[in-house]
């Protein structure tokens, strides 16, 4: 998407100096810098650091530094080698491990002088494979936003709330849940995004520098705020990411998602989950039984970074001495409270039945759920 | 309650002195400060700057502000004077209206050498008043958690989740809906408390610090965080104070009370309201509808104040530059949602016959209803 007035993926290939080139996203949303990678020792960093941070993304960077690995040394005992030193960078992130099994079930038959460029062209072709599921996404998602626009004044914004970061920066581009906001706003759709700051890591701080990046008007407000907005009609539509979908369509994404999805049904306001369908876990059903929530450091309750008035990053402790912080990472939004799932085939109820007949050859392939 | 053992109210009159002792809240919950108000002006600062805050802890202390005017000036014309003057600090505050009031009524019969004894009696009354409203509220609502701690193994505690501060803090002692956890925590019952950041203001770490002192074990979380708690079967009871409470039982408080409240049915948990007789707005039924909702600095929501590594308080920017931000203070609970009120009387139903039942004076006082 857009920032001031260029487009930008978060990662590109520069043909010139035959390397990458991402986006340090450690120092958004404060400041935006760009970097090649171009050794093994840098994309491991990329990736161990957060410069680079959400699935779609950390796969894709994947998939090009299997191809530096090629380059570098072609043979069957270092795309193992490979294969291992990338995975250790961040050992539990599915799309990780996905794409680097990509990369070498396509390897290893092909005869050394060929991987460099087959592995290349992976990851061109897994980096566009992204972005035209998070544009069909944003297409499909663009009809609910254009139907209620239809339903309003002329000029009167459709508001769409949404939580966490599931924006073009944790993508190739377009991003899951805003990729609807941003076709519909590239469209000339009047459009408005409340969006949740998301304690304890605050993305809604990258959510929002997106939006003004790419010119989408929109409000940051405190997690706490989203149910009054609902009661006083303020909330047209509700749009959020998915980490891990189950079966029949229960929702694990950030913490605080389940909240939203109440005060949504309590007040009639359409509730969407815009989901890939890589992210479909097809082997459970129960979400709330069955999916393991993370527990993460109780720092990032205790502690908030932001700037001071003098543009320095700062961390401040907001808690008292001697008080304990607890800090789930991830909660589950039962399919009962889920409108509907909005995928790169359309859009289809969240249920068995719904995600079966949207995806058969997935399903089926799953063991025939 | 206790701070390092020693028992303290929120303000106590220091009779060598003839001058109030207060608790300095704005280094809270950082330092723990006490100081002396004994002129016009120490008074207004106090209430101005929120040294003094929590509604029943400015109408105690514009009591004694009104002693104090008394002591110097016992004139009509001055019982006018102070009345304006205090009003003027916190002019929407209802509880410091209608200590003022209470105070002029009592001291306009009265000859003016029998004022500043009647004012001071008449302050000492109120925060005693304050005290045993909410340590009968702590004793009724005691009763919920001892039934539930019936039902635990030995040893395993009643988890309670708390919204804001409803503490000892903001009354003068015991607080609202901490005064249950007190006299459990007191009476040997063991007793957890999950306390809620409660972004903007984040009033979780005052509580967190009040119950620390105290001794009563506790966990700080995000605000986003109480639903999945509650899935997972980790939270006994919600208690919650209120800000406002109309003759039904729709429930005005911090923002973000909703969403817990929402999530509490959902999960077949308790949510209780600690509710003091003086915080019923007997005119007015429908409190989504008719309670106006102030929305506040946006200053708040863009930025958090917390300590750096060597003690310093500090405020940093959350938000990205250009970024607008939201800051509604309060939303409503609607009465379906509240399993009942926990009143210095005892518990009622959230219903206009629950509270008509349990305060049939104030109810036809009201006009009937």
């Amino acid at each position: 998407m857009k920032v001031n007035g260029t487009h930008y993926r978060s990662l590109w290939w520069n043909t010139d100096l035959e390397a990458l080139e991402i986006i340090d996203q450690r120092s958004l949303p404060y400041e935006f810098k760009t970097q090649s990678v171009n050794t093994m020792e840098e994309y491991a960093a990329a990736i161990v650091e957060m410069r680079v941070r959400g699935a779609p993304l950390i796969g894709a960077t994947a998939a090009y530094a299997m191809a530096l690995a090629m380059k570098l040394d072609p043979s069957d005992a270092n795309i193992d080698k490979a294969w291992d030193y990338f995975h250790e960078t961040r050992p539990t992130a599915i799309n990780l491990r996905w794409a680097l099994n990509r990369s070498k079930a396509l390897l290893l038959p092909l005869s050394p002088d060929q991987r460099a460029a087959a592995a290349l062209q992976l990851a061109h072709e897994i980096a566009d494979e992204d972005v035209d599921i998070n544009a069909a996404i944003g297409r499909n998602g663009m009809a609910l936003i254009k139907e209620i626009a239809a339903t309003k004044k002329p000029g009167e914004p459709v508001n769409v709330l949404t939580h966490c970061n599931a924006g073009w920066l944790a993508t190739v581009d377009w991003g899951t849940a805003t990729s609807p906001v941003y076709h519909a706003h590239n469209a000339g759709i009047a459009v408005h995004v409340w969006v949740d700051e998301t304690r304890p890591r605050n993305q809604g701080a990258l959510t929002s520098w997106e939006l003004g990046s790419h010119g989408v008007p929109h409000t940051y407000i405190v997690d706490n705020a989203g149910g009054h907005l609902m009661q006083h009609g303020l909330v047209d539509l509700v749009i959020v990411g998915t980490d891990r979908t189950t079966n029949r369509g229960d929702v694990c994404n950030k913490i605080g998602t389940y909240l939203k999805a109440l005060a949504a049904q309590d007040n009639n306001v359409p509730f969407y989950v815009a989901l890939p369908s890589p992210t479909i876990d097809w082997t459970i059903a129960d979400g709330v039984a069955d999916i393991p929530i993370e527990e993460r450091d109780a720092h990032e309750t205790s502690h908030i970074q932001g700037t001071l008035p003098d543009g320095t990053l700062q961390s401040v402790k907001v808690t008292p001495d001697g008080t304990p912080s607890g800090n789930p990472a991830f909660d589950v939004t039962p399919n009962r409270l889920v409108t509907g799932l909005i995928t790169e085939r359309g859009i289809c109820p969240a249920s068995e039945q719904g995600l079966r007949e949207m995806f058969p050859e997935l399903a089926s392939k799953a063991g025939g759920v």
